[in-house]
């Protein structure tokens, strides 16, 4: 019986520091402030603003929306990332991506200034979570997978860590970031060869594959702590992750759940970020 | 007896090339041309000054030196930089480090453009090195583990690679780069518990810890491939490495040497970069 490494409380935690600092901060006369940034209407990126938006809400963060029409020109877009760029009083920009195909998305991601990039999507914010400096901030899913092993203190110094899969929005980040605590990390791939056999040799197992139920039993041994980051819907309609929770439970030691988990931390480390950002500004 | 992967006929394959490359360029009327920039007269700094000097005479790569006097000012020398960046004749920039501590080490290095960075420094080589996109250049040593590897046939897609020694000079870049090749990677830090055993899971093992001597037959077994890019002096004045070479030799498949191995193919990396930089250009 596993202990499930719930999102709720790492999430409450969250909130009331990035409320009290927001506090200080206001104290000080400013004014966290994040702007969003979306094209046209897309039901998730709808979705995952009212998020935000709430979020930022709990915690004192102000929130400007920027909602530019299906239409847009890139010149548009690039134009409205400009003036975020040069507004003292925005600390923060997320852009809702992926883009429609039309734009050009990586002159999108290098026109945000890296110190507002609390998304982590420039290539400042790359070589900060390479090189452990302080330019741009981490992608947030990654971080929130950190964020979960803090608050329920998983030791990593000196701990074998095992990610499934390379991303540049996961894997890759959460790779350096575990390693930035000093846990001796291994990154898989698609090539990687008896997949479950290193997975068994990892202390702590960070699964950011985006395949469905892709790690059972198999894979796992007792004592490990098990970071789920897949979000799917199953053929009953249910949310699932990358890890079949089912034949983990029984086995290993802790377990983040599918849905409840990594996913509920993301918006509250995008908001940690913009508070950071007001705080270095 | 394990194959000895000298880096001389990597180095020749190298020059070769860059000089057929540096011959198509001068037809265009493109001259590939480095900058080097050097404050004070530290020995080191003169003697890998003089090799590059000679190793870009031989393939037809200019080299302008700027010598700046020990006491130059640090926006003396931000001009110089600056200089290079605006020069459209100067296709790369190397700038002999450390500086002397009164620099401040991180301006200097954001001075620079990446697209002229070769030696790979700046934050965009960083960023590049870690997303995998063309901005920037890898670090040269980094990459003389893979050129040689490569240059020897080594399987790298699918194999257990394991890095000792996370730096970002070496080992954090060589292990991206190694991922690059579809290589499962693990990298290891001072904190990493039973090193030995975890470095006898390798198929491709890259040691740079700079600590002499650190890795011996404990850590070894057969069939692997063994990277040494630590340099040292031993007591009778001889150069070696961070691995044992006489206890390596007679266990592993293939082993670089230490003097003769990675450290003789950085040159013609960085050369390599010039002439890219000047394809780019």
């Amino acid at each position: 019986m596993a202990q499930i490494l719930k999102g709720a409380p790492v999430v409450a935690a969250m909130n009331e520091a990035n409320a009290a600092r927001c506090a200080a901060l206001k104290e000080k006369g400013i004014v966290p402030t994040l702007a969003v940034v979306r094209v046209g209407a897309r039901e998730d990126d709808i979705s995952y603003e009212k998020g935000i938006v709430t979020r930022c809400g709990k915690v004192g963060v102000e929130v400007r929306q920027f909602h530019l029409a299906e239409d847009v020109t890139q010149e548009e877009l690039l134009d409205v990332i400009r003036q975020i760029n040069g507004d003292a009083s925005v600390h923060g920009c997320l852009i809702f991506r992926p883009l429609p195909k039309r734009f050009d998305d990586r002159r999108v991601q290098e026109a945000l200034a890296p110190e507002k990039d609390v998304d982590g999507i420039t290539d400042g914010s790359m070589a900060g979570v390479f090189t452990n400096m302080p330019i741009g901030y981490p992608p947030c899913t990654a971080q929130a997978c950190l964020e979960i092993l803090k608050y329920y203190n998983v030791p990593l110094s000196g701990k074998r860590a095992v990610v499934v899969g390379r991303s540049l929005v996961v894997g890759k980040p959460a790779a350096m970031m575990l390693d930035r605590e000093n846990a001796t990390v291994t990154l898989c791939n698609s090539r990687t060869q008896d997949l479950p056999a290193l997975c068994r040799e990892a202390d702590v197992l960070v699964v950011a594959m985006g395949r469905r139920g892709a790690i059972g039993a198999d894979c796992l041994r007792e004592g490990q702590v098990v970071v789920d980051v897949g979000i799917h819907v199953n053929e009953e309609g249910k949310l699932c992750g990358d890890v079949r929770f089912d034949e983990a439970e029984p086995i290993v030691e802790a377990v983040t759940p599918v849905p409840g988990g990594v996913g509920t931390v993301t918006t509250s480390v995008l908001v940690g970020h913009v508070v950071d950002a007001a705080s270095a500004q």
